[in-house]
């Protein structure tokens, strides 16, 4: 059986070594346009932030490695252009402008997303910098090396630009964020968020809220960002506005897309085609609080999509659980954590939510080196539901929320929620851990 | 209506100011054998590292705030030594000789454990102290303050006796651990169970396992503790063997008693007496995986079962959830945590259980500052169910163990458990969060 893989990074070579490990006479081929497979992206900010690491250190295998040890036939510098579901192939053409063809039993569409990139003057300027891919990564590295760099802009307010202000300050880069909306990070409660904002401020990062950006001007070997009331001086530009599923290939071949224009695939990560799988961040997935489609392209489910098309290719039957977008970010020193749904998501899928915001601390009473946790946590009045939970401290938040990620998964009432036998030690948390004390402060609302 | 306690820390105290905030007219009645209540026991050992601090740091609100800002009855130096139940009265002696007779409607016991002392020649010395509660905290303290404490011997490797490590490390005090038993830490893995062992001897701790102590001797103003093949100097003797419930004012009132002599209750913590209620260190409670009695005295559950009595006394019907054992502490820089059954206890209780131990890192491939995680996981062949969990590491390892924590509450499979969409970022672990890395390989095993 021929399983071809279009994509080479998380969800394609997780795919691609997982089903070669399955049945290993699988002929396995993967297509990567670019010239890596199987990398560390979310480690780039921090890989940036040292300009002595080589960029490659993320590099997790690499493509000789999948060939020679795992019999993968991996094909860098090969763009798949079209897929051909009768005939069941895909065409394109590699580095070296060859046309090829490849036929296929099983095929997985893991093209994974694009950085938005407006349509406007100047962010075409070799300054103005995404950063997606690890060649991304390597030309925003190349070019701090090369030029004086003493001024970042930052589009956008994501957790990528977010990661990013670490980064350029440990390189000592004079950092400002601005975005068109008014709000710094909408998503978040206004308690928590500010928190991250004074975060920000207190590392030298300046932001500017509410500013629609109209060009990027060269000048003078700089650049200016020119915005509706304001220009900002910038030696380099990165412009991390969020990403887009790259799905035009598989809507193209007559795949049905689905919210946001992600891909969609059933529990199985099969399409609309029973011979073509997606994964990874071109394709959605169910989530576990809505049951809804929901598109949240995340490292970890593009690794367990890839194993779990893998399985399914080869005659296992796997029904993936939902995602319940749980996601992780520092900001500086601080730790910001979130899980399940906002308070404006709950009410869009039809729940009646309540709210609540506790500031606790990260260690015990009297116990020294404690500093602030504030959590958000929204629950369900009508079922009694948890449904989402956020969390900004300087110490106990990366790992804590994942208790309210299980909770979730499992359906958990706030009121189930609040009886779970956390751990407890001086050190580490209050007796009542902060997330029991907030679903104990959240049960006397619903 | 008279609500009447036997006990003033965790449980007591907790049930009482619960009740009172439920129904204000309640009359509440604390009877306390000590003059503290409501203290951070747990946080004695690293009070008793900072010479500094006084002790009282620890006490979270005093009795007599208890009394003029809640009205609550607080009686300190009150011990409570008969129960008539027929009659619903408690009588005993207070500190200054006087007895005392209280009637009740409810009736809380509460009366916590006592550190085991065995009935050995020297242990009565008064170099030779046990560390429960916050007058033994102070004991300990004054002893290291007044006399030149150079070397310290802790009798028994349970939490307290290790958390005392670091406490005496803290201050100078050369530090031996000793016990009878031949293994280190029996309930833990050894994978595990080594790396303590390490931190502790490369903080200077000396381990001796498998001595049998026979008495302490006085000798020149310093002691020895004489075992059957050693004897060890010591200027200070913890005797950190363990605790045990302090049932017998129950038992003597003909309330039944259940696991380690625990007091029996079911899940409104009611006792075999219709009006008495039992809560804290000396009751019992429902394990979340085996559904039988345990006993694992810890303060969360007693702060809860406060509450929960409380609750139900007031009419509100409160069932609590049981629990799963969850604990932490820290041994020096390692975290060390558990929850579930150990492997053990599993095949105890009729299980048919699989093992796996993976050794991981703390944060992602190629991110500086990582360290080893080490993940014993341990779940049923026959149904599936995630039973057990234990983790060592020098970070990501305190608020991590939340996450099984929960899943055992859900009695998740380890097959749901490893689906279940834990936060990434490259600071704070792999893509693949080593618990479901460990769950993902546990699987091939049931």
């Amino acid at each position: 059986m021929k399983f071809l893989v279009i994509g080479g990074d998380a969800a394609g070579m997780s795919a691609a070594s997982r089903a070669k490990r399955n049945k290993p006479d699988l002929e396995v081929t993967v297509l990567e346009k670019t010239d890596d497979v199987s990398y560390s992206a979310c480690g780039m900010p921090y890989n940036i932030a040292d300009a002595d690491r080589p960029m490659d250190d993320l590099v997790v295998r690499q493509a000789h490695v999948f060939k020679t040890k795992q019999k993968i036939n991996v094909l860098t510098g090969h763009c798949a252009e079209s897929v051909n579901p009768e005939n069941r192939t895909v065409s394109g053409v590699s580095a070296d402008g060859t046309a090829f063809q490849f036929g296929y039993d099983k095929l997985l569409i893991a093209t994974g997303g694009s950085p938005i990139i407006p349509d406007l003057p100047g962010f075409d300027l070799p300054g103005v910098m995404a950063l997606k891919s690890l060649e991304d990564g390597r030309k925003i590295k190349a070019y701090l090396k090369a030029h004086q760099v003493k001024k970042a802009v930052i589009i956008g307010m994501g957790y990528i630009g977010l990661e990013m202000c670490e980064s350029l300050r440990a390189r000592s880069v004079e950092t400002a964020m601005v975005k068109p909306g008014p709000v710094f990070l909408p998503w978040m409660a206004p308690e928590l968020s500010d928190v991250i904002r004074q975060e920000l401020e207190s590392n030298h990062v300046k932001l500017h809220t509410g500013y629609q950006i109209e060009r990027i001007k060269s000048e003078e070997g700089r650049m200016k960002v020119i915005c509706a009331d304001i220009s900002l001086d910038a030696d380099i530009v990165i412009a991390a506005i969020g990403i887009k599923p790259n799905s035009e290939l598989a809507a193209d071949a007559g795949i049905k897309l689905s919210v946001n224009n992600a891909i969609a695939t059933d529990c199985m990560l099969k399409t609309s085609d029973e011979n073509i799988y997606a994964a990874g961040d071109c394709a959605d997935a169910y989530h576990v609080v809505t049951d809804e489609k929901t598109w949240i392209p995340l490292a970890l489910r593009a690794n367990r999509a890839g194993w779990g098309v893998a399985d399914n290719i080869c005659g296992k039957v796997v029904e993936l659980s939902g995602i319940a977008g749980t996601a992780v970010f520092k900001v500086f020193d601080l730790e910001v954590a979130r899980t399940g749904l906002t308070l404006k998501e709950a009410l869009k899928s039809g729940f009646d939510p309540a709210a609540v915001i506790i500031k606790t601390r990260s260690r015990a009473h009297a116990h020294p080196g404690s500093s602030p946790i504030r959590i958000l946590m929204i629950g369900d009045k009508k079922s009694g539901r948890l449904l989402g939970v956020q969390m900004v401290g300087w110490e106990g938040v990366a790992h804590r929320i994942n208790a309210a990620a299980v909770a979730l998964q499992n359906r958990m009432t706030v009121e189930a929620f609040s009886q779970t036998d956390l751990a407890y030690a001086p050190p580490f948390g209050p007796v009542w851990d902060p997330l029991l004390t907030t679903a104990n402060q959240l049960l006397k609302k619903i």
